[in-house]
C-alpha cells in the first residue's frame, strides 16, 4: 500500500519546507530528537512551559508530545499544546512512553488520547496497554511484547480516537483501523540506544506537517528510520557509533538507498 | 582589530585556569555545552534551582543564562544569579533563544537585559528582536536571517546596554556599540546540529571568564568554535560525525591551526 | 579481594538478566547514563515525579539517585524513592554531586543518607565533605582532591552509614568499612567528558541489581568502566570519539580483554 516513491516525496518535502516541529518530550532525549529532526530537515524547537505552549504550537507546522519523564505541570502544557493544535488543525503526534507503568503514566495518555492526535506510536506493550487488552504492570518503558501482537490492539485503537495508530518492534505496523502498512526494515542495534523509538515519534511529526494522510507520513517517517538505521548498523562498531552515523544516513540519505532497501508492505 | 594571537592568548588562558563556568541553560543542549566547555578546557556545572544560584554563582568565574528551555520558575532564578553576578564582578552572558516567539520569552529577555550582562549573544532574528527594530513572530529558534542584516540592531543593543553583542551567523560579528569585529569562519554543517548556537554563548563565557575586553573574550570563542568547526566538517560525514569532531577538534586545536584558518576583521 | 572472574560473572549476569534500573538523576547526563546502561545490557529508566516514583521504584531492580541538577521537588521525589526502596529490599546508589558547594546540595545529601543507600559513589571532594571531613566550599561539581585522600573518609563514611563507599579518580577505591578494593583502570580523557562520574555511578546501579555484595557490585562496575575506557581511549582522537568509543568498548566487553586490562587490589 505504501509505496517507495511515496516515502521518497515525503522525504523530499520535509527537506525543503523544513518545517517548525514543536515538541514537548522527555528529557533523556531532547538532544537526540532535536538532531534526528534537523537531519531530516526539519526545524525542531521544544518548548514546555504552559505560559507559552499555546502560542508556540500557532506557529508550528506539527506538535509532538512525549509522556518519557512526566510530571503534572508537564501534562498540564501537553494538554494544552495538544487542545490548540487540534483546534487550529495542525497534527500532532502522541508517544505514551511507558503508560500502564503507573497510574500517573495511564492518566496521562488517557486525557491526552482525546485530544485528536493524528497520530499514535508506541512499541507493542504501549499499545497493548492504551487498547485496553492488557492491564500491563510491565517492564518499564522497554516493550515485552513483538510488535505483530500488538497489530489488532493498534487497529481497535485507530478506531476508537480517529488516530493513525504506529507499533514499532522488529517490524513496524501502521493502522488507520483499516488499512495496514508494515515496515520490515531496522537493525537491532537500535535497541541498544536510548531513545530510538522517541526519535520515530519525532520524525512522524515532522512528515505528519508535510503528508495529511497521516497513515502515509507515519510509514514514511519509520521507513526512513529503518533504512537510516541499516545503513547506520552497517558502519558501527555498537552502539555509540550506530548513534553517530544513523545521523550521518538520516542526513545523506538519497533515493536510490531507500529503494535498494525499503522493504514495505 | 582581533588578531590570531590575541585569540590563541585567550584560548591557551582558558586551558591554564580552567574556569567554573555556571550556566542555567536548556534542557536540549546541556550536555553538549557542557562537553565544549570541557573540550576547551573549561570546568562547567549546571545549576538552576532558585534556592542554590546565588551561592553558586559566587564561586564561579563566569555565568551563562540560556532561556531555551524556559519556565517562570528557571526566569526567576536566571534574574537572581544575574544579579548576583552583576553584584560580585562576575561577568554573564546572555543567550536569548527564540525571544519575540512568545510573550514569555520576551517578557524574560526584557528582565534579564535590565541585569547586565557582559555579552549578549544571538542569532540576527533574535538580536533585531531585542534591540526593538522587529516584531518578530518568527521561525522559532532559527534564524530568519542573515547576520549582516542585524549589525546595526547589534550596535545600537550594545549601546544601550553597555554589553557586547554577539550576532552569529555565516559570518559572526561583535560589537560594543563602537568597535565591530568580524569572524568568517565556521561551516555549514553547523546549522545541521542543535545547540551550536547554545555552544557558542556557552563558550564566550568561558573567555569572558578570562579576558575582561568582551568584545574580545567573544570573538575569540567565536572564532575558535568556527575554526573548529572547518576542522570537524573536514572530518565529517555528516552532522553526526560532525559533532563529535568537534569535540575532538575544539581540544586539540594548536595555534598552527588556528593561525592558517583564522579570518578575523 | 576482587577478583577478575567475579568482574565477569557480574557483567554477564547484568548482560543476561537484564534489570530494570531506575534513575533520578540529572538533566546533563540522562542521555549518556541511559546508553551507558543500556550498553551493560541493563534497561534504564528515568522517572523524576513525586506522583509516581514509589510505584515505579517497586518494578525496578535498582534505583539510583543524582543530586546534580537539584531542586526541592526533585529532592522530595528522592527522599520517597531512596525509602520506598529500602523497605522493599531494593538496592539505591546515591551520587552527591556538588555536595558541600550549596546549602541545598549539603541538606538534600545528609537527608538521603538516611535513607540507606546500598552504595555511595562520588569523587575525593565529595566524598571527604560528605563524612565531614572538611568544610569544603569547592570546585563546582569537580574534584580538588585525589581519591588516595579520601580513603579514611571513605571507609568513616561506610562505617558510619553501612553503605559501600566508591571513591573514584585516578585509582578508584571502594571500601565497606572493612575491606578495601583498588581498581586501576580509566584513562584522563574520561575527566574531559561531562557525566562520567554520573556514568559510574549508574553502572553501580545494574550491578548492585544482581550482586548483593555491593563492594564487589561497586567495584565490578568501575572495573568495567575503567577497562572499557581504555579501549576507547586507544582509539580516540580527542572527547567527542573517545565518548563513542566508550559505549562501544562497553558494549562488545569480552572476557579476555576484561582479564588483560584489569588492574584489581
Amino acid at each position: 500500500m505504501l509505496s517507495v516513491d511515496g516515502v521518497w516525496s515525503a522525504l523530499s518535502t520535509v527537506r525543503s519546507r523544513q518545517p517548525l516541529v514543536h515538541n514537548i518530550t522527555n528529557y533523556v532525549v531532547m538532544n537526540n530528537t532535536a538532531n534526528a529532526l534537523l537531519a531530516v530537515g526539519a526545524s525542531p524547537a521544544m518548548v514546555h512551559a504552559v505560559e507559552e505552549v499555546e502560542e508556540f504550537v500557532r506557529i508550528s507546522q506539527a506538535l509532538v508530545v512525549n509522556i518519557g519523564t512526566l510530571s503534572p505541570a508537564w501534562v498540564e502544557s501537553m494538554v494544552r499544546a495538544g487542545d490548540t493544535a487540534k483546534v487550529h488543525g495542525i497534527p500532532w503526534v502522541l508517544d505514551p512512553v511507558g503508560v500502564g507503568a503507573t497510574r500517573l503514566r495511564s492518566a496521562a495518555a488517557a486525557d491526552l488520547i482525546r485530544r485528536g492526535p493524528a497520530v499514535i506510536r508506541g512499541n507493542a506493550s504501549e499499545i497493548r496497554t492504551l487498547a485496553g487488552l492488557v492491564d500491563s504492570a510491565g517492564k518499564g518503558v522497554d516493550s515485552a511484547h513483538g510488535s505483530e501482537a500488538a497489530v489488532d490492539a493498534a487497529r481497535a485503537l485507530a478506531r476508537e480516537t480517529g488516530a493513525a495508530v504506529a507499533v514499532t518492534g522488529v517490524v513496524d505496523y501502521v493502522t488507520d483501523g483499516e488499512r495496514v502498512a508494515a515496515i520490515a526494515n531496522g537493525h537491532r542495534l537500535m535497541a541498544c540506544v536510548t531513545g530510538m523509538g522517541c526519535t520515530a515519534t519525532a520524525l512522524v511529526g515532522a512528515f505528519a506537517a508535510v503528508e495529511r494522510d497521516f497513515l502515509a507520513a507515519a510509514a514514511s517517517a519509520l521507513a526512513v528510520l529503518g533504512v537510516a538505521g541499516e545503513v547506520a548498523a552497517g558502519r558501527a562498531q555498537g552502539p555509540g557509533s550506530f548513534q553517530m552515523h544513523l545521523l550521518d544516513a538520516l542526513y545523506g540519505l538519497d533515493r536510490e538507498t531507500l529503494v535498494a532497501r525499503a522493504r514495505l508492505s
